[in-house]
């Protein structure tokens, strides 16, 4: 993710990294080149100037398309938050077990302590690399290897992870009488559950193909046209002007495609990094520090 | 559901498999046929020139329809999300239950955990063909012959594995002292219920007919009218305008149609198939590996 | 509610059940009568033709108009799914009580198992005639005399039903010792007030009067005007033009109308008697067969 | 509120009594007279015919106004309903607590029973007086006089009224021993708190500022250029057009500005009084009757 | 915040306080000096005058740019109305723990009431800070020394009097039986790290770089070609015109960009002061007051 000052608004005009500009440029240069083409084709009477495409019947079809690609950049950023949403709920979780725990588990049993704060962070990172390119040994270096030997040797390690973090829970509720705290420590491990499934279900369902790809087929139709309505009355500027336009419309439906996967390392990309980190710094102070 | 890179876009302009074009073509056809039987009809001068629509009324209702098309498809991919968000509520569930139980049942009882596995998985694959044609004993290999015979002597096959499973963890409850794990157990099997409910209510309440009628009578009277507004200013290039619009307009209202019931196997439904044995694959390692 | 194959397009163009043009024929023929007359003044000169209105203005509501009446539908529509919704929570929560209850009475107490099942499928019919025209004694059938002169005595038979529902299951409580299963049937109980309360908010509170009003008047003063702007370019033609447009934007009006108050028995609204009739065969299934 | 026939179209155009013209005709006689003035000067010549305006500019401002019109509707009307939940969910929870209490008070403690309805009810009249100017002795009749010497000793009286109540429960809990139905209870009133706190969240925090105001500046920005647009195509008939385009624009926001904040006592607000009385009948229904 | 009352529009036109014109006047200027140079160019022969942009164009980005304007102040408006459900949501958390200690701690603990009504209020302090420049020990006056020593000695203050505060519930608890006001006591506290984590959220994640980014880029692309489109209709009305239509424009982007991050200390801002302060208040009257 990119920080940024939203008042600042002169420093975002003109930047490449995280602009939308570096995935569409190759289309607007393609549609730039067939306007040209098709001007020059009129210009030397290849195509009779009387055989043109009225600007009304862009009117028409012009909205459909501003709705169409607003709508899909509306979809991917609620995509974009409910993932967002989703980490919050892990980091309140982890912060909500670990406040549980520190009244549950006496100061003293300082390696208690560390085996569930360890887990925990433990969880946070292997659903992190679960939702990128899948989970290996050196992507958790906060986990002891003994523990690592046992999650590894299952096919979905975050949710070894949680059979193991279940399991600690459960020992220490057996040695106490049943109370309310257990409760809200039930709770939040299968919010964890909850929120993984979260995540698997944006990362793994895309926005329906038949969307996407009708929305490719009528960018291509509409610009593949526009150089016949804008001829008459633009003529050599025709070449910018597709440029201009191609720019503000592939850039919105860009828009769309960058963030409707939030979880990876994009600029554009949630910051699934420090959020990580933080949920280990969190859950260290509360129950490692004194 | 097909999957697909959403960064390459030049592959999906193309394509048949899941694209809308294999349910409109028969209309385009017909549109663009009627179009040329018009323009015909004023080249013999069986109707008068002066005899035409302006564009300006295209500009009045244009906009309606095309508020009106993507108020469609975005209340479709409503259904369609939320259809996802229960199936992956579906498997939270699953993975919860899994969790708790692996808790409760002593590693030994192999056979009762088998028992459990078994069940839920039956679960998943018996809503499942009970969203599409209804559930046929084949439908559930994983399920052992004597269940099954219990099970299809009722009407509602999903209710009826439910109410093994509920049998099968009352039982577990009995010889256990009450305690919290149990609240959490409830609350996982209610939510199947929920899931399963709020499935079949997509299922069986199609987007209100007046709405679909409406649209389909919207769109004959856009493109009967059409014609005799472009005859004046294309002449012949009107058939393939009307050509190109109504592969637009068709297509956005086609998108809706896809995915308003996820549940089926069409190329734009919901992964349905593979999200059940994502299902069965998790129970079983969370209860049958050691 | 009207089920309808949702790809045969073609049936659902020229349909008079369910289709909005039956609220709405009356005013369509009067705005053609109006404009008529228009037409002919200016014919006859009684209007001096260069008294126009240039459709420049319409550009400029047309706009407001398509986006409230869209608005409008969009309000209508989430009023319709969330009765549905809230009906779906209803089958649920009949679900889950008689699961609940299947494993707390046994077997052979088969006099309070029938018990239940008719308080739970009474309180669902009661509610449905609740949300229409009050309900009366033969609209519970499968209640038991005795019951029914319990809760006619009262001014909400629901509520009351309610009441007696919530008092076998405190009789039944009372004689076990405490346990989880008993917060699941409370919590469905109180799922079962919520829905009954929702189901009325959305009965009793329509889109605000100046809402519903002042689209009316922005309707009228719409077709009012709209022979003045037709007339240049249309003439005569501005009668079918005034007929296509108004059977347009009265009809998208008309959908929202037809389906804010989804409880009735309209061919648009939803299939509660269905809904209900489920519930009782459900709740039957569960608690009556063995 | 006023309540309407949905259906009855015509006797809703011209009514005055919740109409939004009672808040906008000044603002449309300005904008009337305005544009008079302007015609007027055109007329004599003092501004020269060839100062003026090309509406192109309108088409591309018009679309945002609208734009910014309904979505300010739109979100007042989210706030109406939001409170409209609010009160149900009010409703739904003092039913649900005097269903409870149905079971747990014996049916002779008829003074026990009168004590909760009587407080019950007594919330919701101060909380609906509470939106409004403030909570008067008056305004709670039901309530017995020594208890308004105790809760108008405090500045916030529904709380005052809540910690009552609260103590109520806490004795009749403290005679009982520990079981299920008690958690509903704490629940429903917890319940209470949070939607007092939302209703106070709706009350007390307008739509932004900023955002109210760039409204206004739009509009008259919009309608003070006008008249320089229409004074070509329209002369004296441009008076009548401002008229009608303020009064459909003005309206939408008038609209918005009447429901933004729905718990007054205004025509469009939402049935507070009769919701509040309804929920006296129902808690009396439930515990006083037999 | 600025609290106005919404129907006295007049004194909302020509505001500066909370008014977006303060962000965006440079840009005005910028683009009208633009306009005014292009102008100068064309009259002096400069660029020719056959050299132009025929406004067609400009309908057609024109409402891309009005629909992606609104969606971002629709999605400001989205975070500014959640943060305010968030603060609503600790209020509420704040008054029923203020209700369930009242019940818990006997009226004489004078001390132990005192302590837990400085350490929630001391809690809505520090989350205020937290959200703008971190939390300074003169920020939380209501919090004895001790306390304070505790609590700044972690890097996170408000976790670190989360932890305190569940401390001390802890301890009441031991004394106590396992009762369910407990169960409600926890789920409070863990409310107030939810909405903790939930602020951090809206504070931390701006909208995608790559949306504001665009935006810029769009509007810019818009404002340098326009006086190319208005030249020919406008001459030197285009400076005005331009000056109008981009305070418009901005002036909605600037609305998003006001209100997207809403804790902070703007006029645009949540009254986030006075809902600390009330929150005190509050507790203060629940828990110390007879």
């Amino acid at each position: 993710m990119i920080a940024y000052n939203n008042k600042a608004w002169h420093r975002h005009i003109f930047v490449w990294k995280g602009a939308v500009i570096r995935g569409i440029w190759p289309r607007i240069l393609i549609f730039m080149a067939w306007t040209a083409l098709i001007i020059y084709l009129y210009d030397i009477g290849a195509i009779p100037s009387e055989k043109k495409i009225d600007m009304v019947i862009y009117n028409v079809v012009g909205l459909a398309l501003g709705l169409l690609l607003v709508f899909r950049t509306n979809t991917s950023y609620d995509r974009y938050w409910e993932g967002r949403k989703l980490l919050g709920s892990m980091t309140n979780s982890s912060r909500n077990i670990a406040l549980i725990l520190d009244n549950r588990v006496p100061k003293e049993a300082k390696e208690q302590r560390k085996d569930f704060a360890e887990l925990i962070a433990a969880f946070s990172y292997a659903y992190k690399e679960h939702m990128r390119d899948g989970v290996k040994r050196e992507d958790i270096p906060c986990l002891r290897e003994e523990y690592k030997d046992i999650v590894f040797a299952s096919k979905h390690v975050p949710l070894a992870i949680m059979k193991l973090l279940q399991k600690k829970v459960s020992d220490l509720q057996a040695k106490n009488p049943v109370n309310t705290i257990t409760i809200g420590l039930d709770t939040e491990l299968s919010n964890f559950v909850n929120n993984l499934g979260g995540m698997e279900r944006i990362r793994n369902t895309p926005v329906p193909f038949a969307y996407a790809a009708h929305l490719q087929l009528f960018i291509v139709i509409y610009f593949v046209g526009l150089p016949f309505g804008l001829y008459d009355k633009f003529h050599w500027l025709a070449v910018p002007a597709v440029g201009a336009i191609s720019l503000i419309l592939l850039g919105i439906n860009e828009i769309g495609v960058e963030i409707e996967d939030p979880f990876g390392d994009d600029p554009n990309d949630l910051p699934v990094d420090k959020i990580c980190e933080n949920i280990e710094k969190n859950v260290n102070q509360i129950l490692l520090e004194n």
